[in-house]
């Protein structure tokens, strides 16, 4: 609010003033709006639109007008309607009636449209420096904890042993997926609107290639109605955001199981959870619960900007200026949240001992007796109701897998009774998951050293 | 319902059991299974896990159980939890014992992520030659009627105007836009999950590259836990179909205006719309209603499997049994509304003279007046205003531009006056708008060209 | 931001501590909060569990605080996580150590849920007086123009002549459901949680009653856990929002259709449409466009809040710190909207003999001859079919229903011919339709008193 | 699929005639629509619109055709748009043209709004129906084994003991106003469209109120556009049903983690669990998972709903077929959640003393020392700080409170130190917490007494 003059009063004309007004939000978009103006400008003096002389009065009366933004020299006001038409008419008040010119062969349509873009283009950018920054923490992590034993678990149940980094890395490759996302969404969206004007083009001799290689855009938005009216990208951003948060959702979830007294498998730093001074042992993982409230907020945009854009005939409507508070905001909490659990996980202790001792003899094992069968020819189901007759008669006495002698695995299926005690040490077993993609240590280094080479 | 033997009672453990089996959904996917098992067998054949004798009674037995699903001589059993378990059961019963070593180094876990995959890849197959097909019907339609005269819409009033074809391609860009989506995310989903088990693979030495080659896959699910947890790809698939019906119920929202009373433009043939006996001039566009009613449907899925899967910790949970219906719904109503666009649109009559002449005079010609004056160096802003001071003369006198002469015209400024006939003929004015992706015939006809090598 | 002292920096920590802090939307609940503490600091003086006078140093120290942010001499420092502790750090810096007794018997989560429920019962009682505006606004607009004639549309197609007021009052029975849906959820949730505390209770022998009474509450939240972890009502007021935003969203629509050149029936005042100077008959109807563009918002919060609450296990969990934003965003703008919807129907212009003309003899008037007919006797289906037939040979003479003479329409039917003036003059016919909710210009007036009554 | 004659064909055309007809779905409405006939068939007798004996030929021939369908006897084929149309043409068959006057005064808008509302009147009946049997069974649980002592958690950490019945009844309170929001949801929707017409009412002197009273119905839908129209009522169950599976999410989420290895509080029975024949300790909460999977199912029906009412303009649109799928899921799967989170919670086993001995001497006691403190006049912020201290020293040597002498208290302050036994034992600490609403016995029983009332 504070970057505007005037305040909105709050009789009805002045609520309809504050609702069409977008200069607020803009305001988040004025570095791309002056750099595609002054882009706009100097195609206008290289095609001959306008004289080079003119071209370069816009160009640097442009950059005076931005200086004078940040330096607060100049503050724009609620009469403007939007930060388009604020910058020309400063622009117009310094380098007088040349200001004029500015617009020709362009419209808000197609301006409002590339400031998009470009913003898009910026945030894509900071988001996905901010997903590196996490898989690099979890790759590193990966190394320096990844041989921590812990159980695996489906349905929240142990299911076999695994270690760490196995699950660690998972997160990564759906953290990879995320950045691709992004990539594939930047790509298709980096084309350049600016020229298409109002929804129609220009009968001026313009050269759109030019403007779009000024911005940096991989090229021009091929249809001009197209242009001013599509926000599929904008969609499709906020979707790749949704599913990111989604991804992250899980993740920090298992940081706040891991966090309770129950599991204690993980001590979040001070910076990431507040301590109680009363409980000590209290240690609220403040930092996954707010990441994971926040994927709310995120899938949110994406239900606002469908809602939205549908049944919207071509080719602008006034209800797209709606757009970018979810967009904007959906792209920098995503950004946000992958730096928190970079920080979290980055800081966080790790009890590296918690499952070595309760995983001995644990029944979560009777899988390795009943792979060793089937490897020796037994088909899976026999094996599988074999061990399952076995780990019965065990429980039904109170003991675990400790209590298994050769002689007693024997009188289950003659196969059965060799290597019990490599086949029941939960590290080893972990280890000998070694099939590709597997959380044996040898399969978690190489998908460490796959995943930090696409880094 | 029909396909299956045994009826759900009604009880709450009945219910439990309807709850817990995924049996009618899965039938969906019988193909997908019968495929990935066979693809199985026949790697634990080559590897000599099992013997190349028992892969091939397993893979002819499967085959077998295929046809007489096919066929109906075998009815899968409400008492069977999924499709797997049923299949395999059916299986032993042919082959004997040797049908428990099928599920030799898998679980259920990777078999119903690779059916799931395998699904998708033929779905978003479909989906993609439906698209196909509606762009060709598009570019059909933008070659023969492209060129008919109408007014090009911002908020939904006359801006300027514009041929059909260019709104026509501006429809067929966005949609080249959902195929490449559908085309990225099969890419990222395009990758073997068998061999995973349960989330941290097998002892067995299982070759999992050859089961993705006999796939048809792009390659191999690098991390076991991620190959069985991940969902990402289900919510991208439908984001990517929550995109593509907003473009089409856009579309549909044309469709509809178009065909009232007040706009009159197109005319839905009998197949697509409902005419009514006592009104024969009612003609209710079904089709595009419908298909704008279906957005809502695919948006509900996106929102169905972001809610599903957050907060959801690794691995396996049995909340994910429920994507899959959102899912196949989301890409088959996705699929069939494109098919239903592309048949409305092709048999769709346009009433090609409806804006000849009410266009005009029309005031939204006088644009062409303002790029008149600056493309004559007067600054756009002085030129805009210009011509706004003539437009309400003319107004005021309730005339129309097709009152202005020449000399009415320089008394609003020197520059105005010259070649007022052909700067005020709508379709000199459309086609005048020939910069890249301007509305002018030759560059319908260039993107015709770019859309056209691209299917 | 202005309102806070200090600026967040943008080291991970910092972005944690802005993470955490909810400093920025609470102060939108400052009051809330103050008059909370109030009524806590009274109840605990009579009660005894503090003397008399320091719960009278502690309300008259929150007075002061609460003069000190209103007039600015006190501002709030982002150290402090969240409103509550700013005020009680400002409070003890006044007051002395006496400050530490103000949170005697209760803790944050019981009163950040009920700093919830006080705004909650502010926002919606200025949303019901923005209901109550808007809906006197259309019941004067029916009483004014209610009597213009103009088609009912079913399909966008002209169904049968109506009144205007028939319409109007169609969306102002919506309207009324909403506020009934407001108000049923504003007494399902005013009920106070304070003295719940963390999620137990106190051994304090608080008076929840008179807390409760104090702030207006027409009851106490009966168990204190579930006070401190339910966001059912946040959802319940969202779900709310959306709908009366889904409710202006189709009135919207019908304002920018109404607003087209094609329908030309009603225009916009130039407060609510943006003209263009350019363009005089170009009436952008941006105050409809965005109204209709906001529903997509609110819908946005409902996902947020569904999203967010979704398998949070009981009790406080810190992603609810999410709530208040979206949800507040929520409340404000819907209540936004109907005032602009209020603004915007109170000065538009209706073309009020837009369609005299052009319904004179339109086939929409086909169903007046067959419940003519069926009225005779003749069975309705017999009746439609006759009906039918003499339509189109009307039409196939490309004549319209004008070209009806009593011995032509007599040759289809015997019955038919008698009154056919009356019964096909468009207005008759709208005021023959007098069934009880039907267009007929006495139910307009009936469900208008009606309506009046309820406000 | 079964249920109907004949069978969908693949190509366009057919594929748009599936995409027209609603039969499937409309069967499942097809009592609500025959009675809906038989009252209007009733009243149009009364008022003399049709003769007596027409009338009771009609709801006679209704009564064959009802159960014709219920028997098999007559299958409506895929040839009618919807079971409106193929219940008429068979009435039609077996009366002859008298059939051909049930249609007079009704249109199939006010017909299927009708039906719908009939529909939901029932299902809604059903959904409370398992609403209270979910809360009998909590009542109950809470009764026998709501003395279960447990930590109560905040954040997933330990804060104060408290008892289960607390926590249940946290729950039961929220079902509560899941109950109270689909009777508000009722009320409001149970007012009687039929008789609207297509939108502006009849000539004929039907007696709307008397349809009504026949149906059941509160009233009658006041204004015939808004009958037809409005779909408000459909959002307002579909947001109702997502706010309840939010809740039983919440519900289901606490079910898989308290059958965790790690919390082991509870066991599922084996209706609600998919045990494993070879881990026999692993009982997947495979009822608790679907529940919660389920939730985003209903959400995505609202999403669905809101999205596809909105900017539809008044009156009725094809659109609006799309309704009914989304929402009967939407009704029917919450009640099936409910009956099935009854069925678990019934049958579950509860680890009565697995908390017993942890919570001795936990730090999570603290607060007792602190509110012991502040009962004594100490300032609760100093109390608070004064047992801080205590409490690190403590764990610093690695104590915990169990190694606390009176002595050793009074060192921190002269007030403590008394009554440690009592104030430091978990049982006697919830018993403390007796203020309204607090886990205290006698306060659960309270509330069991007031919630039982409300049955």
């Amino acid at each position: 609010m504070s970057l505007l003059r005037g305040r909105f009063k709050s009789s009805v004309s002045d609520l309809m003033q504050r609702f069409s007004s977008s200069l607020e939000v803009d305001l988040r978009m004025l570095d791309e709006d002056i750099e595609g103006s002054k882009a706009h400008a100097t195609m206008l003096g290289e095609t001959g639109i306008i004289s080079a002389k003119d071209a370069r009065t816009l160009t640097e009366g442009l950059d005076t007008v931005r200086g004078e933004l940040a330096s607060g020299a100049w503050v724009p006001g609620i009469e403007h309607e939007d930060i388009h038409m604020a910058v020309e008419a400063r622009l117009t008040e310094l380098v007088g009636p040349v200001g004029g010119k500015l617009h020709t062969a362009r419209s808000r349509n197609d301006q409002v449209a590339t400031d998009l873009r470009l913003w898009l283009r910026r945030g894509l950018g900071e988001l996905d420096l901010a997903l590196r920054e996490l898989l690099e923490t979890l790759l590193q992590r990966a190394e320096t904890d990844g041989h921590t034993l812990m159980p695996g678990y489906t349905h929240l149940q142990r299911g076999q042993p695994i270690f760490l980094g196995h699950q660690l890395l998972a997160h990564a490759f759906a953290l990879s997926r995320d950045r691709g996302r992004f990539q594939d969404a930047l790509a298709r969206l980096n084309r350049c609107p600016l020229g298409a004007c109002a929804m129609a083009g220009t009968p001026h001799p313009i050269d759109r290639q030019r403007t779009a290689e000024l911005l940096g855009f991989g090229g021009v938005a091929e249809n001009a109605m197209d242009a001013v009216a599509a926000r599929d990208h904008a969609q499709e951003v906020a979707a790749a955001a949704t599913i990111c948060m989604t991804n992250l959702s899980r993740m920090a979830e298992e940081l706040v199981l891991w966090s309770s007294a129950e599991f204690a498998f993980i001590r979040l730093s001070g910076s990431f959870a507040t301590g109680s001074s009363i409980m000590p042992q209290k240690r609220n993982p403040d930092a996954a619960e707010l990441v994971r409230g926040k994927a709310g907020r995120v899938a949110g945009a994406f239900t606002a900007l469908t809602n939205l854009v549908k049944s919207l005939p071509l080719a602008y409507n006034r209800d797209l200026q709606e757009d970018r508070e979810a967009l904007f905001d959906a792209v920098e909490t995503t950004r946000d949240c992958l730096r928190i659990m970079a920080g979290a996980w980055s800081t966080l202790a790790i009890e590296s001992r918690r499952f070595e001792d309760e995983l001995q003899g644990d029944f979560s094992l009777a899988t390795e007796l009943a792979d060793d069968l089937s490897s020796k020819g037994v088909p899976f189901r026999e094996a599988h109701d074999t061990v399952g007759h076995l780990v019965q008669a065990l429980e039904a006495k109170g003991e675990t897998l400790s209590a298994l002698t050769p002689e007693r695995a024997r009188s289950f299926h003659p196969k059965l009774g060799d290597d019990l005690e490599s086949l029941l040490d939960p590290r080893k077993a972990a280890e000998r998951r070694s099939s590709y993609g597997g959380t044996a240590w040898s399969e978690v280094k190489r998908q460490l050293s796959l995943l930090r080479d696409a880094l």
